[in-house]
C-alpha cells in the first residue's frame, strides 16, 4: 500500500505515477487471440471441439454443447430460499432501472416544414459471455443479460466454460431468471469468435458483452467492427472519499471488497484526516486476517492500494477525476456528499453518503455493475439497454421543403466537388 | 453492375455475395499502424515532423503546426456569399438537430426509499479527424465538430494533413463556424496515435471521431479503448426502394450520389418492375458520361452496383434489412414509404418518400451524415452528441433503505464467495 500526502513535496508526481500506472499485462496475448479466431472462422465447431479438450478437459460431444432450458429451470428451483429470494429481487430493481434508461424515438417537422426523426430498435441478438471457474458470477449474468431483454433482443446467447464438464448452478439459475435463450459450453478467445462469425452450430450476435480473461478481452477488441462490444474493460478499481466520522472498519471494508476481487485490482482512499487514514490501513490488515479471499485482497492492497491525505475533501475531487474510476464513494454527510458529486467529472458509478456501501451496486441496488475502468470513465458509460440498441435517423421533404433547404445542399456539394449529389437535389427543385 | 432477379434460381445464392462481399481491403496497414503508434508514443513531435514531412512534403517547424484562429475566421468572411450561406444554414440545422438528443439526467427516490440515477456529461476534450486533399470536406467539419460543441466538450482540436503545406480555406471556414478550438496539420495514424497519448505540443483527447483512409481508420481500432471512437468505417453505401412512378433519372443520380465517392462505394437499386430498372440502368450509364466524377463512378457503379427485381417491394424488405445499409431511400409514395419503413429493422438514415434524396442528409437536413457501413446498421448508430458524452450512475442509500435491501446483497455476495463484499454490507445493518 503507498502512502501519499498531498502537502509533501514530490506528491504531484507521485500521483502521477498512481493516475498512469495500468496495471494491465501487456502480455502477448494478441497473436495468440488473432490465430484462434482465424482458427474458428476456418474449421468452426472443429476447434471448438478441440479447444474445450485441451482448456476445460470434456468432450462437447459426449457430454453435450448446450445446457438446455430444463437444466436451467431445475437449477432456479432447487436454489436455497433465501438465495432464491434474493436474486429474484436483484433481479426485479435491475429490470426497473434499465426500463427506464429504455430511449424515446423523436418525428417532428420543422419550421421549413422538413419531417425529421430518429427510431431506436433493438439488435437481433447479443451474447454474453460468462466466465468459468472462480469468477463464475451469477451477478454477471443478470447485469448482462436484463438490459438485452429489456432493450427487446430476441435472440439472447449465454457462452461460459464449464471446466472439467462442471456445469455452476448459480449460474444456471441466473439464466433462467434473466429469460437467456441458449447457453453453449465454450470459452475463452474462440466462444467470442464463435459468437462474431458463427458456426455450424451457433449462429452469429450482433453484440457481445460480458467480462473475461485477457484473451476473452483481447478477442472483443479485435472482433470489435465485426460485431458491437461493450467496452473493453481492465481491472477493477475503487476510489473512497471519507472524512474521520466515519467508522474505520466499514471504510476498510469497503477497500477490501475491491481488493477481493483480484491481485490487480486496486483501492484508493482518499482523507483529510491522517489519524482516521491510520486506523483505516490497520482495520484492513485486521480484516484481511479473517478472509477467505485474504491472500488475494492482501496481494492487491499491498501492490495497488494506496491511502491519499489530503488538506480537505474538495480539494480531492481534482485527483479523484483525473483516476476516472470505476466506482467512487462518497462517505460523508449526505449535504457534503451531494456538494462533492457536483465536482465529480468522470467516475463509472457513485455511491453517496455513509450507508451506500460499493457492494450494494454490484449486487441488488439497480444500476449496471459493469461500468468503465482504467479511466476510461473519461469517455464511456456502465452498460445500459443503449448498448443493446441502435438508432435509424430518418429524413422526409416534399415538393415544398425540398425548395426551402435543397439549394444550399447543392451549392455544398458544388463547393465539395461531387456533381453527383448536387444533380440529385437540382433534379426535383 | 449485377442485375438480379429474385424470383429466378440461384437467387439466394447471389443475394448472398452480395451481403457477405466486405469491399474492405485486408490489406497488411496492421503492422504498418502498430509501428507507427510505437514511433509517436516513444518519439512525439519528432516522428510527426519526419512522417509530415515525408508524405506531406512540408516543414512543420517551417511552415507552421497549427492553423490559427484568424487564418480560419478569414477563410469564412472570404467565401463566396451563397456558400458562406450554405455553410450557416447547414450548421443551424445541424445544431438544432443534435440539441435534441440531449440526453435528460435521472434522479429518483424507489419505494424501497432507494435514491437512484445517472448523470450525463460531456468528455473534456475530443479530436476530430478531417482528411486532406480530395476527400477534405467542409460538411464532415460540421458533422464531427458541431455534435460535440452541442455536447459540451470544452476543447475540441481538429487534425488534418495539408499536403504540400496547402491549407483547404473551406475547411478552415467550416472549423471557424463549428467553434474548433485547436487545428493541427498533422494526417494519417501518426495524427490519431498523437491524438490518443499526446506529445509535447499535442494534449490527449478523449475521443476521437471523424473519417480516413486505412491508415486512419486502422488507427483508431488500435487505439479503441485507449480512447473512444466513434466507429470502425467501411466504404460507403446507398440502397434505394423504388417503384415505376419515379422520374428513372432523380433514381440514377441517386445511385450515382454514393458511386461518385469512391470505386470502393456500393449502389443499389430494389424495384418491383423491370423495365423501370432498364430505365434506370441506362440513365446511370448517360449521367456517369456527362460527370466531373463519372471516372470514379463508373469503377463502383460496375464494381459493385447492383440493380435487384422483386415480386413486390414489401418483399424486398427482409433483403433490405441484411443489407443494413448506411443510407436507405424508400422512393415510393408518402403512405406506402411509411409502411414500408415500418418494416426496416436495420439501417443507418431512411430518406422517405420521391422528394428526399440522399444528398440532402449528407449536407443540410440536420442528422448525422457519419453513418455505420459495412452491415453495422445491425448493431451500431449514427454519430451523435451521445458520442461525446458518458453517464454516471448513482445510488444512495440511508439507515432506513439499506435494510431493505442490504440483506439481499450480502446473501447474493456470499454465495459468490465474496466475503469482503458481505462484510461491507452487514457492518451497516
Amino acid at each position: 500500500m503507498r502512502r501519499l500526502d498531498s502537502s509533501t513535496k514530490g506528491f504531484a508526481e507521485a500521483f502521477d505515477v498512481l493516475v498512469n500506472d495500468r496495471r494491465e499485462t501487456d502480455s502477448d496475448v494478441s497473436s495468440i487471440v488473432e490465430q484462434t479466431i482465424r482458427n474458428v472462422r476456418a474449421r468452426g465447431d472443429v476447434t471448438l471441439l478441440e479447444m474445450t479438450r485441451r482448456f476445460d478437459g470434456f468432450d462437447l460431444n459426449k457430454e453435450g454443447w448446450q445446457v438446455d432450458a430444463s437444466t436451467c429451470r431445475a437449477a432456479f428451483d432447487g436454489l436455497a430460499p433465501d438465495l432464491r429470494d434474493a436474486l429474484n429481487l436483484a433481479a426485479k430493481r435491475i429490470e426497473a432501472y434499465h426500463k427506464a434508461q429504455l430511449p424515446k424515438d423523436r418525428d417532428y417537422t420543422d419550421k421549413a416544414g422538413v419531417r425529421l426523426g430518429a427510431r431506436w430498435s433493438a439488435v437481433d441478438a447479443a451474447g454474453v459471455y460468462v466466465p468459468g471457474g472462480r469468477a463464475a458470477y451469477p451477478s454477471s449474468v443478470l447485469m448482462n443479460a436484463i438490459p438485452a431483454k429489456v432493450a427487446g433482443v430476441e435472440r439472447l446467447v449465454m457462452v461460459t466454460p464449464t471446466p472439467g464438464g462442471e456445469v455452476n448452478p448459480t449460474v444456471m439459475a441466473a439464466a433462467h431468471l434473466a429469460g437467456v435463450d441458449e447457453i453453449w459450453r465454450v470459452g475463452g478467445a474462440q466462444a467470442i469468435a464463435a459468437l462474431a462469425y458463427g458456426t455450424d452450430r451457433i449462429r452469429p450476435v450482433d453484440v457481445i458483452t460480458g467480462p473475461g480473461n485477457a484473451w476473452v478481452a483481447e478477442a472483443k477488441r479485435q472482433l470489435y467492427g465485426v460485431v458491437g462490444i461493450d467496452m473493453v474493460a481492465g481491472p477493477s478499481e475503487i476510489v473512497v472519499v471519507a472524512d474521520a466520522k466515519n467508522k474505520a472498519e466499514w471504510i476498510a471494508a469497503d477497500l477490501l471488497s475491491q481488493a477481493e476481487h483480484d491481485p490487480t485490482s486496486q483501492s484508493i482512499l482518499f482523507t483529510d484526516n491522517a489519524a482516521f487514514a491510520d486506523k483505516v490501513a490497520l482495520a484492513v490488515d485486521a480484516q484481511i486476517a479473517g478472509l477467505a479471499t485474504g491472500a488475494v485482497a492482501k496481494q492487491s492492497w499491498s501492490a495497488n492500494g494506496a491511502i491519499i491525505v489530503v488538506k480537505n475533501l474538495e480539494d480531492a475531487m481534482p485527483l479523484v477525476n483525473r483516476l476516472a474510476a470505476e466506482h467512487l464513494e462518497l462517505a460523508v454527510d449526505d449535504d457534503r456528499a451531494e456538494a462533492l458529486f457536483d465536482l465529480v467529472r468522470h467516475a463509472g458509478s457513485v455511491f453517496l453518503g455513509r450507508m451506500t456501501p460499493e457492494a450494494i451496486g454490484d449486487y441488488i441496488a439497480g444500476p449496471n455493475h459493469v461500468l468503465p475502468t482504467g479511466r476510461r470513465a473519461r469517455f464511456s458509460s456502465g452498460l445500459s439497454v443503449l448498448d443493446f440498441m441502435k438508432r435509424t435517423s430518418f429524413i422526409a421533404l416534399d415538393a415544398q421543403s425540398i425548395k426551402a433547404i435543397g439549394p444550399a445542399a447543392a451549392t455544398l456539394a458544388d463547393a465539395e466537388g461531387l456533381p453527383a449529389h448536387a444533380a440529385s437535389v437540382r433534379k426535383r427543385l
